[in-house]
């Protein structure tokens, strides 16, 4: 039940009934005693409408774990922009900054300039971080599985030397699928899949709350799957690679107001690029059948002269048991959708070592016969 | 971890730790209780590269649920082929049979072929079935996730009504494709894709030890991913899908000895699918991610002729943190595969309801204050 709170936010007894599959009587009375050891808090008369929340109906009360639990800190060290976002466990953002910086600046300045950020942010809004309960950190480029890469630890090492308590880091676009998964276009459903239409392609898939990191750590990289098999080749190792062709940088190259719909050049060339995103997309959800697909990244700004060819395409590559169930959507976070994704990291991996903790802990200890065996359970 | 003995079958107790995150402590304390209430049972001396088991390695002990606990039964009406299994909770097989059909024979005649085999087995082996937990079957052709269709509800229906207990209808592809996970080539891996090379072109998804559904109960229909945008219509709805390239069915039209490798023709032919169906798995592949591509039917019989191709493409068109990673095989088990994947629905499905009603009756029930709130708990 902890862990349906910190994945998903606030609930109602209803929803904490379907998460956990427990009876409505057991369910009452593990609330009643978790209330009144405060380890949750309730609130009442909010829209479940609201942020976090998903569905529509009259006002309800919502079960949270208690705000005073824990922060998490998510930070996105993007190519042009370092975010830094504060929450609580109880998915209040209680602070949130960002600032520019440039494409070369160097990967220990990058970490510098986002450790001072939460410095001014934590002073500016009085938080202390003793609670502090991890970092997500997102940054360009991949990370693999087993993340030895020299950027990757410098990251890790460098954020977690500074707060003492465990960071992950993970690519910034599959963070951004995580928040839009949590609090965004993708709330509320078992499976969403999230492609980011900007100077790159990328994407993530996250199923169950959980961003799903597959054997290498790169599922969902939707931006490279082959739309021509004698296309030119990628430096991912892939030829004709989905990101060749619409991205933003080969866009721009072909016309310079791609973004502006008013330009026919502009209008045609984004009808391409949906078609070939339908088609695209069509071969990824004939694979994991998902609920929602969610588009994001400048592209996805161009509204319907994108996502009408796009979805025409998906329509027409999918087994019909696919386009009756699949939902296309732009993504509904702002440019902190990645630094929102490290909290939501925080929230799902770091703080479910916890739970397991805490599940451990009440099986009651026992008592030490001897002190050469008081640490080990007897086996007999 | 009665759950991970149920789903994974046999298990060390190395496994068993890794598999429940509990520490050797509290895991040892928690065994010796389970088996001094006869809940599991310990085997020594095994081989641990036996049957249903992963890794290789000295004799060690493994642990599994008690055999005595229950029954389930697979049943497969295949095309032209109907396929029965009987396994306990264990996973250990203790009965199996077929027996061919025509493919004119009416569902509800198939049905009952299928009970009067179980019959048959039962009597033979002095089986009973009081124990039974649930019946997994597969049939021909899409269910989908809210399976309503007559179909569907015949089968359920009726073999639900014969044994009275649950009973679980799916795709029988896709039961194949949890039975290679379960206990075949895909045997103790996180995440299995599951291509099945027949007369028609099927297959699966399975994550964490459970077939994926997807919103529409479609995931892994990779034999509906098109290799053609102007392709023919396929009646699946999409478009130039690749099961209308490279289906027996095609094949055998274009060379009848397409199975007969020494046939140049039969060569070129597979050749030629091979590399179609590794631009589709690379498709997918870059979609999920998985630790391992299981290949069956009878195609892949073919060996290298479709292998080699097959693997050349996968890895030209997959981003390199991908192929880095994923492992192409055959499919290991035979054609009881479905049968069994049903048995691993009933495993995975019916029997986790039990676990959930033995952790909630592992709250100690409070005695009744009144004859009107008997059965409430209190919630003060």
């Amino acid at each position: 039940m902890l862990s349906a709170l910190r994945t998903r936010g606030p609930l109602t007894r209803a929803q904490l009934a379907e998460q956990t599959n427990l009876s409505r009587a057991t369910l009452s009375s593990i609330i009643q005693t978790l209330l009144s050891k405060q380890a949750l808090a309730e609130r009442r008369g909010e829209d479940p409408a609201g942020p976090g929340l998903r569905g529509r109906g009259r006002p309800v009360s919502v079960l949270t774990l208690n705000p005073a639990g824990g922060l998490a800190l998510g930070i996105d060290l993007g190519q042009r922009r370092i975010q830094v976002t504060i929450s609580n466990v109880a998915h209040e953002f209680v602070a949130s900054g960002a600032i520019a910086c440039a494409e070369r600046t160097p990967w220990v300045r990058r970490v510098e300039l986002a450790l001072d950020l939460v410095d001014n942010l934590t002073t500016r809004h009085e938080i202390s971080l003793t609670a502090l309960a991890g970092v997500g950190v997102g940054i360009v480029g991949p990370v693999a599985a087993d993340a030895r890469s020299e950027r990757v630890e410098l990251v890790r090492e460098t954020v977690s030397a500074w707060f003492g308590v465990p960071v992950y880091v993970d690519n910034n676009t599959r963070l951004a699928a995580l928040a839009e998964a949590v609090w965004g276009a993708g709330s509320g459903v078992d499976s969403a899949l999230y492609l980011r239409l900007s100077y790159g392609v990328g994407g993530g898939l996250v199923l169950g709350g959980r961003l799903f990191a597959g054997a290498g750590g790169a599922a969902g990289e939707l931006g490279h799957i082959s739309v021509d098999r004698d296309g030119p080749a990628c430096p991912c190792g892939g030829r004709g690679c989905l990101e060749r062709y619409v991205s933003l940088t080969t866009l721009q190259a072909q016309c310079s107001d791609i973004l502006d719909a008013r330009d026919q050049t502009a209008r045609d060339l984004l009808a391409d690029a949906g078609t070939r995103i339908g088609e695209v997309l069509a071969a990824a959800c004939n694979t994991v059948n998902p609920e929602v697909v969610v588009i994001g990244g400048e592209l996805a700004e161009t509204g319907d002269h994108l996502f009408k060819p796009l979805e025409a395409a998906l329509r027409r590559h999918t087994h019909s048991q696919v386009h009756r169930t699949v939902r296309v959507t732009r993504a509904a976070l702002g440019p902190d959708a990645a630094a929102r994704g490290g909290i939501a990291l925080v929230l799902t991996t770091a703080l479910s070592a916890l739970d397991q903790e805490a599940s451990r802990l009440c099986i009651p200890p026992r008592p030490s016969t001897s002190a050469g065996t008081g640490g080990t359970p007897s086996t007999r």
